[in-house]
């Protein structure tokens, strides 16, 4: 990590975190296990066909034209889009047919997201997954302390456990919304929080222009000016307003980000059957016209400013007016924008540990397996909420929150498919062993069992009289107490004094300026 | 039904379930849903390369025709291997190279199996996927009487929940061992049930050869002597003792089912770096000289016997010796075994609601969620253990069936595909809502609701404070009160009262004629 921080060191100040006295302290520190983001070895699911891609295609382009989109209180924006040709009226910017298409070919198809340790940077796009944390729960659970509204210091503790997941290659952003510090600054202590306790990258605040303004200068302060200038640092989440409306909190945050080169996921953010068609096939050609609007958008205001295609995907129980999670049709609609998105040559944003049960419990399972499964194969590059996410978004729960992280682990096993090597072909054993035989002792086995299976570091296999002995502990007991064993252990990763200085005095400076608000 | 039953009374004795007494018996009945078995409109998942498959074929061929497989006590079958060609040393049958594949050959590529009901007929093989319930666990388990040792009112109640879910396609065979009725003569109160108590489908005896010939003998009851020569009417399980062995008790049932024209699964019993290679490229190369084995010797029986290439794959876990389930190795296996199995042309069976969990709770359900999807995507045309497995299969759950059942419904969903129609495409909806509206509404939402999304049974999406209200139930709670429900809406399928009888009878003469044996 040293040897890696140290090459860099001409980069600006990129070398910061690799200075005396973090080298130091990351001697002393224990060995936290960290795995690169995922390269897949596994082929997607290709769910439709070339005809039916080809019609979602033809009618977002006719949704643009004929129906168009809405820049809400943005008259730049407006006239950035009669300048490219598009026909705006009032509000509405209708779009030629193609235009918004050719607009998207100069974001790029993958990009870097550098960390301040530069071997957590990852690298979105391609046949890459990256995984990212549950974002913007208001509450959060654990199994002792039920069910809160979430504080900065549940916020911090989501930043932690997020840096000594292993599978967890992101720190995320909004892990939990700390309640108890004003609206109008949580936002610092929040990036405060990704920028002090993990050396994963992080996202930037996306609430008001002026916050996305703060997450590049404490960025700059982090990595260095000319740094950030050149490199992309954080990844951040700008929702649309389905159906086809770009308000301009979110479009302000998305200019300052592109206009720094810094990235965005523009995504749109639907309740199927309420925020877009009941149908999958009319989902996803909103969910494309929208796409291609917002990236276009991007493009406009920087050629070249690295953006993701992103879909936020749920259905309406038609019961309760609900959100639901984990169905076939969030399945289809994840897989379909999937190739839409690879189609049109952009990193892809979609599916999570999406689930709408209450608790940590079967339904949350079921709901979490489903996404996580269809997000691997529908060629997902980032997926945020990857671990964490309970109630439908309402709560971050500590216990689902490892025991997800867990699961990721398998779904990283999962993604680099079959070894076919001489030795995973295991000729030898087969010869060894033969009929009625028993590998558990022969050499292949030997040689092999130590990396041969994924292993949990949670679920439990043993024996039922052992299990029953130990308490008869359900899934939730045993995540209680590998969230406990995990906050105990944290150590911060070594950071420049200088840099830490000059973060908490950025912050207080900024806090000291403006009175609290709550809204 | 009535209808479809008449229209097949020429067939024999097949009409019986739709006499006089049964119609009017019938028409009192409350309606109890059911889904034909899955004709997929997905792909599936081709994990493995055309080079990489070509590689475990021919090292298959390399174990059948170097290492061999042994059949043991079984002199009968050493004759027929030895007249088809193979080099027979002792109980070591070497096949040479091709010969197993070319004997395969005459299995049909799909067969239909028939229920007594023909609305309840299942088609094996192609892009079809039937569901069948869990099979052999010697423990019961409850959220009211916990783990227990199962008795036939236990196999009662699960036939029974198999015929009241919807999505369950198939009875199956011993949804869990009634522990209380002599090993010698339960077989006849287990098939009794399934013919009793269900007009699905489901699986014969093969824990002797003489028990196969009484599923034969019952099975003429039901269906007529003459129907049961000519079609297939059983499917049922035949596990190979793996590596490489092919047991005569096995083997016997195997040689009654076939001669009868009756199904048989033949299924590696697979435990990952015990029973074969610690790599899954091993397994794979195990699995199918296993299969192709004991498929060409079902050939050798009778040409053109129907036959299913069967997968059961579980790993070690390394530390306590236990199986694991819902991991990426046994993804990789069964996504792979499929792909051999289209290749050589033959259904494949592999998959299930596996999992390791003592408790039907989140690992429990991730473990099931990341099999059936795999399971899907792997084109699994006969899936048993599609719900109600527990505790690595020691244990029926009655919670766990449920859960599972309501998730057997969100695959069957998601195997259907993408609506492409003209009202799938959703252009109406669209057009009528533009931006900033909302599509609750409208009138493409209020045609399609009813049937755009998959609707659990089950889980629970209610907000916050009502289900606080209601008890704060969890997953098991929910499923304990829906399988009272069920079991107390029961009702019996009509039966033809000399069938039922004749039934009866056999079995009474055949428990009068030995003692009871419980070994």
């Amino acid at each position: 990590m040293d040897e890696i921080a140290e090459q860099s060191a001409g980069a600006g100040r990129r070398a910061r975190g690799g200075g005396g006295a973090a080298r130091r302290a990351e001697r002393t520190a224990p060995k936290i296990e960290f795995a690169r983001f995922i390269e897949r070895r596994i082929p997607n699911l290709e769910i439709l066909n070339e005809e039916a891609l080809e019609i979602i295609e033809h009618n977002a382009e006719t949704v643009l034209e004929e129906i168009g989109v809405n820049f809400v209180e943005n008259p730049a924006a407006l006239d950035l889009w009669r300048a490219a040709g598009a026909d705006v009226q009032g509000e509405r910017v209708r779009i030629p047919r193609g235009l918004a298409r050719k607009l998207c070919a100069t974001a790029p198809r993958e990009f870097v997201q550098h960390a301040r340790n530069p071997e957590r940077n990852v690298t979105i796009g391609g046949k890459n997954l990256v995984l990212a944390p549950v974002y913007g729960p208001p509450f959060v659970r654990d199994l002792e302390g039920g069910r809160r509204y979430a504080t900065i210091e549940d916020f911090r503790n989501f930043v932690k456990l997020g840096h000594m997941s292993k599978y967890v290659h992101h720190s995320g952003g909004t892990v939990c919304e700390p309640t108890d510090v004003a609206v109008n600054k949580r936002h610092l202590d929040m990036l405060h929080a990704h920028m002090m306790l993990t050396d994963k990258p992080y996202m930037g605040s996306v609430t008001e222009p002026s916050r996305a303004a703060d997450s590049v200068e404490m960025s700059k302060i982090l990595f260095g000016s000319d740094f950030v200038d050149q490199n992309t640092v954080m990844t951040s989440l700008v929702n649309i307003n389905s159906p086809l409306t770009f308000d301009s909190v979110m479009m302000g945050a998305l200019e300052v980000y592109a206009r720094a080169n810094q990235a965005c996921i523009i995504s749109p953010f639907i309740v199927g059957g309420a925020m877009a068609p009941v149908t999958v096939a009319g989902t996803l050609t909103q969910v494309l016209a929208e796409v291609l609007a917002g990236v276009a958008y991007s493009q406009l205001i920087r050629p070249g400013a690295p953006v993701i295609f992103g879909a936020f995907v749920t259905s309406i129980d038609m019961n309760s007016g609900a959100p639901t999670f984990g169905t076939p049709e969030a399945a289809h609609i994840t897989l379909g924008a999937g190739q839409l998105a690879r189609r049109l040559g952009l990193p892809f944003r979609s599916a999570g540990s999406f689930c709408g049960s209450k608790l940590p419990d079967a339904q949350a399972a079921y709901e979490t397996a489903n996404t996580l499964n269809i997000g691997l194969l529908a060629g997902v590059n980032f997926m945020l909420h990857a671990c964490g996410w309970l109630e439908g978004g309402l709560v971050s729960s500590y216990e689902k929150y490892v025991m997800d992280a867990d699961q990721l682990g398998a779904l990283q096993r999962l993604s680099q498919g079959i070894d076919m090597s001489a030795n995973g072909q295991g000729m030898d054993a087969l010869r060894e062993v033969g009929p009625g035989g028993h590998f558990l002792g022969c050499g292949h086995t030997q040689e092999n069992f130590k990396s041969a299976f994924w292993k949990t570091d949670l679920l439990d296999y043993k024996p039922f009289e052992t299990w029953e002995e130990e308490g008869a502990r359900d899934t939730s007991t045993l995540a209680s107490a590998r969230v406990k064993k995990m906050l105990g252990e944290f150590q911060a990763p070594a950071i420049d004094p200088g840099v830490a200085e000059a973060l908490a005095e950025y912050v207080a400076k900024k806090k000291a300026a403006v009175p609290d608000a709550f809204m």
